[in-house]
């Protein structure tokens, strides 16, 4: 199977904790990386990773508080030092482009290779980014500013050709990618040869919902519907409801609601207050009402 | 002895590592925090050092380049949120305060308390701070952009009483201030008793020097003569010192000439190329030229 993995570089809030990074992931999909916000720290998480820098193209940052995006300065700063020369493009409100044209002209002049800005209306569930094999669409979530969760979906892949089949009915090179696409094959004899006599299906699409940072907030449950993966911020406890509500956050128990609700496969839950200091009970908290529930932390990766 | 500790927070350079933060420091001088320059990560490192974010009113900032104050946005941010109410103060220069202004605006609106700019003429050799006990002065160093280091000196103290001869010579109260200064005591029947009979010398006044970052540059000799710990950057090795002149920094084996001659107690080397995997070659060469020199490294403390 074609690589899908999510790798978590920082799961705190807003607070910094000696446990913990600001906010900031890495989707892999096929060895294409796209960053999820940037929070202080993102570049030195990104190079303990190992990733590879040159192969993240593309950063969407949900909202524009500090731990979602005060990394962006040292990691662009740094791609420009290790000879970057491919446009990183940065998916953001419009507001961002504004405070960081500034700084780049100062800090990053003479810099070998461009940042382009590709503004999102966060109001708006639509495509932010299409290639080949996935697309990138904005989950509108309700915080304290304007702010979006981003669903990373494959494409459906074409079915997959069974060699010996197209062999023994001498199927020309030229008829193959109709079939993979789902069409019957017709002999010269006039024989109809049935697509699934011809191919497998192929695996079916995954998809990756980031939901941080929003209020609790069921609205977005139709979007994320069956996704594989739902990353969804868990900032408090339930004893801390009041709090949650109060700064547009949501409880572990209320992410745990969200994931059931949306049918998901697995629910990682993170961006934890500092108030925590074992998160264990947040994991309880989610599971009791959503098992498969994943704890977020640093350096862990989750494959789809 | 007052407390006098230089905490290492950060000793890399641009490129950040695995092995290093970027540029910061705390000086602190009887639980007076100092803090120069302020890389990405600062305030993690501020954390995990355990110090008091509330005892930290100043920070100096050597130069604009990214590594040494691309921290500054999360540590004011953090300050915010923990409910800081002291007006912070920074020093640098007038570029940082044009840069930073639109992101305080935007991302510190509703800060319980103000950031004050005080800005620094790096050219020039200067008192920039001064209380009771400490005066810091801007060290002009040769970087690519305008840049200084920072001299933090104790002031002189006054005699320690020898409490048994005062009480000998049954010395009047209003008299000791005097005597701490300096000045012989006179009995009513005219005969003088010399101070160094009343008093013992206060233990000289301690000073910390911090050079970074710098081209090799022995114009800062005279003024950093005799400093109990200078802190002087050791980017390269001598191998690489063509390197370093083209970048303007300097080699560790430069790093000790500079100590050796400017006769300092203690060379303490950072602001480490991330070339080299192994900085003990950076150790031997500046113990070669100046033996009592120790390697930077994070959460390293020096008392003075």
């Amino acid at each position: 199977m074609e690589k899908f993995e999510v790798h978590i570089l920082g799961c705190g809030s807003a607070l910094p904790t000696t446990r913990h990074f600001a906010s900031s992931q890495v989707v892999n999909i096929r060895e294409k990386l796209f960053m999820i916000d940037c929070g202080e720290g993102a570049q030195l998480q990104l190079r303990r990773s190992k990733l590879k820098f040159t192969r993240l193209n593309h950063i969407f940052i949900s909202h524009l508080h500090g731990d979602h995006c005060f990394g962006l300065m040292g990691l662009i700063s740094t791609f420009g030092l290790v000879g970057r020369t491919a446009t990183l493009h940065i998916h953001c409100h419009a507001d961002l482009e504004r405070i960081l044209t500034p700084q780049l002209e100062y800090f990053c002049k003479g810099m070998a290779y461009n940042v382009e800005f590709h503004l999102i209306n966060p109001t708006k569930a639509e495509v932010v980014y299409e290639d080949r094999s996935v697309t990138v669409s904005s989950i509108p979530l309700r915080h304290r500013i304007p702010t979006c969760g981003f669903l990373f979906a494959e494409k459906p892949t074409p079915n997959h050709i069974i060699r010996d089949m197209i062999d023994f009915y001498k199927v020309p090179v030229f008829e193959l990618n109709r079939i993979k696409n789902g069409e019957d094959y017709v002999l010269p004899d006039g024989t109809v040869i049935p697509n699934n006599r011809l191919t497998t299906p192929p695996a079916p699409p995954r998809s990756y919902a980031y939901c941080s940072d929003t209020i609790f907030h069921r609205p977005i449950i139709e979007q994320i519907k069956g996704v594989n993966l739902l990353f969804h911020e868990a900032t408090f406890a339930q004893c801390d409801a009041q709090r949650a509500k109060e700064t547009f956050h949501t409880t572990a128990m209320q992410a745990g609601e969200i994931a059931r609700d949306a049918d998901v496969k697995q629910l990682l839950i993170g961006h934890f207050s500092a108030r925590y200091e074992d998160e264990n009970i947040l994991l309880q908290e989610a599971r009791s009402v959503f098992p498969n529930t994943l704890l977020a932390k640093e350096n862990l990766k989750v494959t789809l």
